[in-house]
């Protein structure tokens, strides 16, 4: 590879629908299933979402709660028990209406039809206010916290790796309480938690904020999300958290005795993260040469990789590594050993070495002869150039290697607050506004959109149809209404009063 | 609870099946849903059931096995590949096959029908060969070693929590092998770790064997098993190797170029555990007062209990327990923290401990004033009678807990093979066999079946219609024929000669 070139055509600023699905390719995450919609999560791809699991889980758990397994079917009866749910999610359903398959003229066909059709599930509020329904008695019987790990259906027309499948992977916590302010106290705690692991573990900064009704989740009082900026300064919703009043409780007929006798409605509340988190990471830290992996969640973080010239070292080197791989494994980074890789396939080096660039691993050891010899390794960041490479002695860099995960992960939350800094505006007028997000002209006509626009922070004064206006004319939408106090000031679309700036973009 | 009596009704011996009901109940680990078929997975049964995949995850990783994900839909026309296979699933297939919902005359109906049907997985071997056809093109791409966690339905007519549900969780793990012999390997070491898993952590002994034709994965060559006893003298299937021969290859495309340049195909294997180990963790460890948790996969492994009749000592007592559960959390066994629950809810002291005692929690501490002013705890384990408590010194305890936690996993186990040694019985004659099978005479007519007969090891010259034959008369069947060597001899129902003896009993 010659060194002007880098490793994903097309570029970031070339292409970067393109890019991404370069990536996604150069870095093994996942593939194109035959099934419409439907992607297989290849084994590095999914390692990330064991990490996210991990994590999340650890979170989820130190704050009280359990995990639990529902149906993937929920019958039409229940899914209807809640309008706007239903109305929500209608038009996207994976419907099962028979149980058996018979061969006929040599051809398979469905045959058993159910006497009533089965949704696959594209979240499970109906499903578990149904079991909440039985579990919930007496205020004694509350709070109610758990979560599900579990495989979701939404039938999308317009598909995108991670992004955007009829299948996902998410989890989903549901909860039920006895009075509306603890209810909002776990919705607002569960979008802290989604915003602490997007900052400290995925180096994603983020917006806390409000949805506007218009993006509300269906059948919720309140959504709340966290939003991060891309580095086509798209946002990306990162995770949900939902207060949904007394609607399920009513629906679902999740009654308890409080304290006086009295019967009553439960409070509940559900918020949830998927996999589209993995798209997340691929484009605020991806770069032209591939995939790079927040060091907190690499599936490996440290890959040695023998450079091996002549064969009769070869032994010598790969027993070298083996040692070098068992200290560094010794060590341990943000609450867990070391993950290190001896890749001893019988690759030439640099070819090893730009796979795992690609795949974003954060540190690369190149160990040969020479490098023995001295008693070093020569390393290099996937935080920086590709040729950018240091020796290092063994010594040290085992000693430091968590303070070096740790280095890394830092600077890629510092480039990622520095882009969305570079790319956060506050705007007063309309007009502003319109030029902002409106595409520069492309060369050729059938060359990509230019990366443009980013976060607008714009007063608001909350009317749905300015924001429909804005929607139809630039694609760009609210965001979210941000947690952080703000001064109050104008419209810029209807000169009504606003309370506060909101964020507005284009998003994903 | 008056001393002579049992917090389970009925009793084991009084009707098995509905035991095992009431102590998923009692022990709050299932319960049924509205979805015909498909149970909800409380906490305390997910929790065993989370324990199990930590287990098991580590034990296919240290063996060089990735996790990926495949979609939960196969298109009609990829099931059909194997003919076998698809003749062995189609019964009992979910199948999607419209993609909206429409409200019509205030009724949601299913809109939207798919050009294709798709079949909700029962099982991932045509899917997954899919993506191994694509992964796979030289012999430097094998072995491919995948694993996937996964739901999976199999439409039952007749439905039994945790053993036999519509939809069940399970891991799959799906591999391509560049030779013949290599496939067998991992077939067999697949099984033999299923067997070191269910011995070591669910305490269940278990007989490893190879499946007759009759019983064979469909599709598969060759299907290997681990055969459980349950309490009933009844087996249950606790793990499926299947060696698949170039079958699924073929289906599938999976074809890779050798080393000397001819293009061959794969050899390919699978290999399951489900949810269903909960079932068989109910039936052999389970008692007259419910669940027993073998102590390696508990949820919570010790519970402590204030016992407190005066409101002005719970302070001092929870402060006491509290410290106690830091003491014991420090500690560690079967290389995890001692999982500790301290049970401060404001409930009648012997109510909780009966309750844990349901739940099947391994050790029970009962703390009252005058245990603190003794500096001990009044221990109850799980294995022995609720009633038989002791008082132990508190650094006793906590310096001995790993200890204690490993001899009731041991004696766990030792009783249940004391169980299964007591029930199995070579038997040399059809009649004794016919005998052995035959419920007894039951006092009233509408009483349950009494618990009778077990494994027999009898002979076998291989006739598929003696199998089917005593399949019909007694609902018995060879479990399997076992990998340990055994004596030829002569079938008892045929006269035939037998390589060796196999296991024959009524099963799950
Ligand atoms: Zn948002
Ligand atoms: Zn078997």
């Amino acid at each position: 590879m010659a060194s002007a070139e880098t490793a994903i055509r097309p570029t970031r600023a070339e292409n970067f629908s393109e890019w991404y699905l370069e990536v996604i390719k150069a870095a093994d995450l996942a593939e194109s299933s035959t099934v419409r919609g439907c992607m297989v999560i290849k084994p590095w791809g999914y390692a990330l979402w064991e990490h996210v699991q991990r994590v999340l889980d650890g979170m989820f758990k130190a704050t009280g709660h359990v995990n639990a397994y529902f149906p993937l079917f929920i019958p039409l009866s229940l899914l209807e028990k809640e309008a706007a749910h239903v109305e929500g999610f209608a038009k996207e359903c994976a419907v099962v209406t028979h149980h058996r398959l018979e061969a006929r003229d040599g051809k398979l066909v469905p045959v058993g039809e159910l006497e009533e059709p089965l949704v696959v599930r594209p979240t499970s509020e109906t499903i578990i206010g149904e079991s909440f329904a039985r579990w919930v008695q007496s205020y004694r019987d509350l709070p109610l916290l758990i979560n599900q790990w579990a495989n979701v259906v939404r039938w999308e027309m317009r598909t995108r790796m991670f992004l955007r499948t009829a299948e996902f992977l998410w989890q989903e916590g549901h909860t039920a309480h006895a009075t509306e302010q603890e209810a909002i106290d776990e919705t607002m705690q569960m979008l802290g938690i989604y915003a602490r692991f997007a900052e400290e573990w995925m180096a994603l900064p983020v917006v806390q904020g409000e949805k506007t009704a218009s993006e509300r989740f269906p059948g919720a009082v309140r959504t709340y999300c966290i939003e991060a900026m891309m580095q086509d300064r798209k946002a990306l919703q990162a995770g949900t958290s939902h207060f949904l009043g007394q609607n399920f409780a009513r629906a679902s007929g999740i009654q308890f005795q409080d304290e006086k006798g009295a019967l009553t409605h439960a409070w509940t509340t559900s918020w949830g993260l998927s996999t589209r988190m993995i798209g997340a990471m691929i484009m605020t830290h991806g770069d032209d040469d591939g995939m790079v992996c927040p060091p907190r969640l690499a599936p490996q973080q440290v890959v040695i990789i023998p450079v091996i010239q002549k064969p009769e070292v070869r032994e010598q080197v790969l027993a070298w590594c083996a040692e070098l791989k068992r200290e560094l494994e010794a060590q341990s980074y943000a609450g867990a050993p070391v993950r290190v890789h001896l890749d001893a396939r019988d690759v030439q080096g640099a070819k090893k070495s730009w796979e795992w660039i690609k795949k974003g691993a954060p540190i690369r050891l190149e160990v040969g002869p020479k490098d023995i010899e001295k008693g070093a390794v020569f390393m290099g960041r996937r935080d920086r150039k590709p040729r950018e490479k240091q020796s290092v002695p063994r010594g040290e860099l085992v000693a430091g290697v968590g303070a070096l995960l740790q280095e890394i992960q830092d600077a890629l939350l510092r480039r990622a607050r520095a882009v969305r800094a570079e790319h956060t505006r506050p705007i007063d007028t309309k007009d502003e506004f319109y030029a902002y997000f409106t595409p520069p002209a492309t060369v050729r006509p059938n060359d990509p959109t230019p990366i443009h626009g980013g976060f607008a922070l714009a007063h608001f004064s909350g009317d749905p149809a300015v924001e429909a206006r804005i929607k139809e004319d630039l694609g760009v939408t609210v965001r979210c209404i941000p947690l952080e106090p703000g001064e109050p000031g104008t419209c810029p679309f209807t000169g009504q009063p606003s309370p506060k700036r909101v964020v507005w973009a284009k998003s994903y």
